[in-house]
């Protein structure tokens, strides 16, 4: 098996980023349409309105299906950029490996700095040819560990058996294992699910940052998410769809400050 | 929970295409650039000239990140619908249900017959809005179970507790068994796995049909397949690179009925 080499380009990037924002929120512009405006329009207005507060921006199928990769989802990369604010595409890639290395390169041509991919498709024509295409053009791989949604014991919280040591363990205990020796630049863990953190977290010793999705609409606290040891706040609908998201933005900044 | 009433439509819609066609091949239109003509026009000319030979086609991520799902992508469907041909979306389903949802009306608003999720992510909040999104709109879901990749042990064939029976078992073995709970009208097995399609037939006791891809590029044999109990057998490479794909599909088509 063939890892790459440390590539730190993109976990500096955010590092840089979140210490210059002094916030490690990282929005989800997840939008739907809402008959107010295009959704290219929408997005770079929430962009403008938020960019003080936030470290970063994720991206989803909601933008990128209706509005094409190269068209409108672009425009919006664009601007991000130049705000200062690193992209992630919320792919969550988990083809085989021919079709992964088309799925990464298309995403990064469109300048997405990282994308997030699942490790439950494994490694050897699987993952690897994301892995090998992130590190040719010093972009990023985030991989999922644990989900934010109610059925995340379904297949993150299942116990597998291990071949590596033989041991019956928790699926997400395995990714993160995954994680750390593929030399991902994240992790995402629920913020849902503040005790699967705290665990992730020990068997990544630091060296793979913690992303949390699932912070308001989905239930889970912030600051809690926080505390348990997460790098990245992922937030959406609780800024995207708040009467001010300039002030929702804040608000989540400042609740994970203090 | 709560599982959907048995909607045979997208189902029957495949049985009566290869009945018509005398044909179980399920051409997969995954192009790439290659600088003679565009990935629309090229794409359309390989409908043109296999059609006669194929009951349906899978679309992948290599022409809607490019192409744009409402722009180049939809007038593939077009074709195709125009041909005869139901058409399958291979986005591999695995985020959470909001976003599930999104992805897959986006999908049939586009006009795709099906599309393709992972069981991984389980039911509630999961692929449950997947389910009632098709239901509601008369489309398909067919489920991933074995991956036709060289990787597939690390997760398809991983060894996992089964809450339902606590028993230790085949990961591919649980998702067999939700594709049959769930009322999936498909379940997705490796042609390169033909001891698995023979397995996973069983548990699925003739009531959602195996589509097999992995045949010719990733050096599954199709005859073996369809022998081991393939309804139908996924092909790409092996024909849209052919010299002569409408002569590659013949063939195929051939070698599975004789």
């Amino acid at each position: 098996m063939k890892i790459r080499e440390i590539v730190l380009l993109f976990k500096q990037k955010m590092k840089e980023s979140a210490e210059k924002k002094g916030s490690n929120i990282v929005l989800a512009l997840d939008q739907i349409p809402n008959g107010t405006g295009t959704l290219v329009e929408r997005g770079i207005k929430i962009l403008e309105e938020t960019h003080p507060y936030i470290c970063a921006v994720k991206l989803n199928h909601h933008l990128v299906l209706p509005l094409g990769l190269f068209d409108g989802t672009k425009k919006i990369v664009d601007k991000a950029h130049s705000l200062g604010l690193p992209v992630i595409m919320d792919c969550k890639i988990n083809d085989i490996g021919y079709t992964n290395r088309v799925i990464s390169e298309n995403y990064f041509y469109a300048g997405f700095d990282a994308v997030i991919a699942n490790p439950f498709v494994g490694w050897e024509d699987g993952l690897q040819p994301v892995f090998e295409v992130a590190e040719k053009m010093s972009r990023g791989v985030i991989l999922l560990v644990y989900m934010s949604h109610n059925a995340a014991w379904e297949g993150y919280g299942q116990m597998v058996h291990d071949p590596n040591d033989n041991e019956l363990k928790a699926q997400y205990r395995v990714f993160a294992q995954k994680a750390l020796a593929w030399n991902a630049d994240g992790a995402i863990v629920g913020a849902t699910y503040p005790e699967k953190i705290r665990e992730i977290r020990t068997i990544l010793k630091g060296k793979v940052p913690i992303y949390s999705p699932g912070v308001g609409a989905q239930g889970g606290d912030v600051k809690a998410a926080a505390e348990a040891g997460s790098e990245y706040l992922i937030i959406g609908r609780s800024i995207t769809l708040a009467g001010n998201p300039k002030q929702a933005a804040k608000s989540f900044k400042d609740a994970v400050k203090n």
